[in-house]
């Protein structure tokens, strides 16, 4: 369902709203085409011309600085225009349906939507009742998927690690509520790891979880144990709330990294995060800052996998290649 | 008086205010020009370099995301860096005169101001006090007028109907409150339809409309009869207070539009409505969405008569021509 | 200290933070630069493509709507991509610390950050742990520096009276709270003008003012005897809280630039305002729009004086010349 939606019959992928349902070799593409832009950066001129006159509008219903402005310098490096929609306190778009919304943008000759809602489905709603002149990206939609932010993790993990085949991923945190683990344990079983773990406690765990492919750990020790790769969790500070996690501080003690309890990993394994870290919470500062981290190589490669889907998703509705 | 400030002794539009005032053959002009930048929207690169290198300020007093944006697209696909400042909310400029913001922006040499303004007569003010080399465009001023708003609808008709004089326009709804109806109105007697009728309750209707020209209804069965173009207005929410009128269901119910109290229109009748809808108010969802209505192709045309507007201004105080 | 921070063993500008600590040719080069930019302004096309693909942040912890529009004009000009991050309200940024926040960035590969906070220091701190390849500005710290503010001063009190060894320079008003006072007193004793002379009630005076080499006055009449330029500082309306001043109309009263009290300046002296004005209290409009007043100039510099720097810096990170 979802790959009816996102590629078409050419195999081009004209949104892209979550990694469930999209190959192997369409990740791959993804990322092959952001190796091709993680040079741009490196240059003296970060700029390709490959998307000029175009429009892209950041329709953000729930706010992200972060998120927001890694699409914008994406979006600007290719040289596209770009229209920061902050719906969340617009006073004319709220009282208008979305779909309004959609269709008045369209007729302004929008090219695409970033989409970050608060509500799981919305970028998928978005991308049914879009014109099909526009390609849609879901930049995080309530607890179901945060692809790019999957992807561009995928990206750095395959920067360091070469091959996905033989590798151990452990996944620490708030699984429950979170878009960004679901999208990665798709990506990782499609790339074809050798395991991937999740370790949180039961509270923070969905049902059946390990449907979607995953060994399930409670103690960090085991979880992390020969794991190449450790991936934590953003603990959202509204979750804190004394009903499914006693406080950080106990947080920390039982599922914090620290070079302690990352002694079972792999020596050479690596630790992620989403950002932004909550220091002493997710993993304290000795790992944050440390040889193993590669969270800044996320937000860096953050910017070429966005580059890329945003040129992969406007060349499938031009017609044009994004080379 | 208002086309010795609008328009110089070579006929050039040096700002504009207010479509009273000016010429048929300046609105033709705006009209011509507009279609000519129609076309840029259906390139692949939606821009021309007319307007490089100049700084165009959307000055809104009032916060007004949809026409705000329009602008800056508009200004964006001519090439113009474009400032928008939220005059509303900003703490430093609050404590300061007008006339200082103005000074400043020009001594920062700004070259154009997109004025949007809760009181009647603002953009007429701050063109009266522009430096010589700023051109001031009207983006809305209290109940007084919006004239691009009322130039593409007059754009959206001619595309649709080609001539104007045959033409039986109808306006319904507030049209005590509506900056645009007196826009439209002006525009209309101008470019010499045969007929401009408005359809209100007499609490809604200003004294002595018939002054400006129309013939007033207070049926909406009679207005609308034989009609080419149905304009209905956005009710604002704000004046659904009660004295005014009893509710938003009572007015629906009155004037609201429906297939059934458009059969005694043309059968060729155009929908208009300048957005954003309020759904089952000013009309239903059959009608808004249905086969009559070209209310999205209004919001295209207002690039283009915007993209018009904003290069002959700019145009008129350069000394160079459009095209 | 503050020299090997700004100044790298070339000599060129790797940050610009503080006027304190530079060297007269080093004031005398970025007023020189500026003069080749004001030329830009007059331009048809304000465009210079110096720093195309070059990323500048707007790092405002503190709002000033003012200032970081004359930066956004600034970097627009010379054609870098800007964006605009106001930290104070940024929800996602607030949970973070400093550094996460510059690491972030950096890993986004800005090229500069433009800082503004309310904490006297902070820009220092910024420069002192941004990555190699990132120039800071320092947009206003505090009570500390505000330098593009200082110099662009500087620029104009040149632009009008060519040298500045003959010049007696008089700063009025709440020099204890300003930032700017004591960016214009180090370049003013820097560029070598004859004297510095402060005017101010006792209460708004620092301790041991006078070690900043300037002469005290609690008189106007006497303190702008003579003078070639005087400058007027804006009185911070949350100071006037009864205090330090018993009310904005006995300010007047007693400091507030008048032609009366401007009698006994030089014939051809300048008055000067960094703006906003608070017109009746720090000097009346008669004076603020007079023929002695530059303010506007001011304004005008301000971009120019902003585009040198920005370049200068961003030249001593990339090897390349301005010119």
């Amino acid at each position: 369902m979802s790959t009816g939606l996102q590629v078409d019959s050419a195999g081009r992928l004209r949104h892209f709203l979550d990694v469930a349902g999209l190959k192997r070799q369409q990740l791959v593409e993804i990322m092959d085409t952001a190796e091709s832009f993680s040079e741009v950066a490196d240059r003296s001129i970060k700029k390709v011309p490959l998307l000029r006159g175009k429009t892209v509008v950041n329709l953000f219903f729930e706010a992200s600085t972060r998120t927001r402005t890694t699409f914008e310098l994406a979006a600007k490096r290719l040289s596209a225009d770009i229209l920061n929609l902050d719906v969340s306190t617009s006073a004319t778009t709220k009282g208008e349906s979305l779909l309004d919304t959609l269709r008045n943008l369209e007729a302004m000759h929008a090219d695409m939507f970033v989409v970050r809602h608060a509500e799981s489905g919305a970028a998928h709603f978005v991308a049914r009742h879009a014109a099909p002149h526009v390609g849609v990206i879901n930049a995080g939609d309530g607890c179901h998927a945060h692809p790019t932010q999957a992807m561009l993790d995928m990206f750095t993990i395959r920067r360091v690690k070469g091959e996905f085949t033989p590798l151990t991923v452990a996944i620490v945190g708030d699984i429950l509520h979170s878009r960004v683990a679901r999208s990665q344990i798709h990506a990782l079983n499609t790339l074809g790891v050798r395991a991937v773990r999740v370790i949180a406690p039961q509270t923070l765990l969905p049902p059946q979880i390990e449907q979607l492919g995953v060994e399930v750990h409670h103690d960090i020790h085991e979880g992390v144990r020969d794991a190449d790769v450790i991936i934590t969790l953003r603990l959202q500070r509204e979750r804190m709330d004394g009903r499914l996690l006693p406080s950080k501080h106990e947080y920390f003690q039982l599922y914090g990294l620290t070079e302690t309890n990352l002694a079972t990993a792999k020596a050479d394994a690596i630790v992620m995060h989403p950002g932004p870290i909550n220091r002493g919470v997710e993993l304290d500062s000795g790992t944050a800052d440390g040889p193993r981290s590669v969270i800044l190589q996320q937000v860096t490669h953050g910017i070429a996998i966005r580059m890329a889907v945003i040129s992969m998703v406007m060349a499938a509705h031009t017609g044009e290649t994004t080379e």
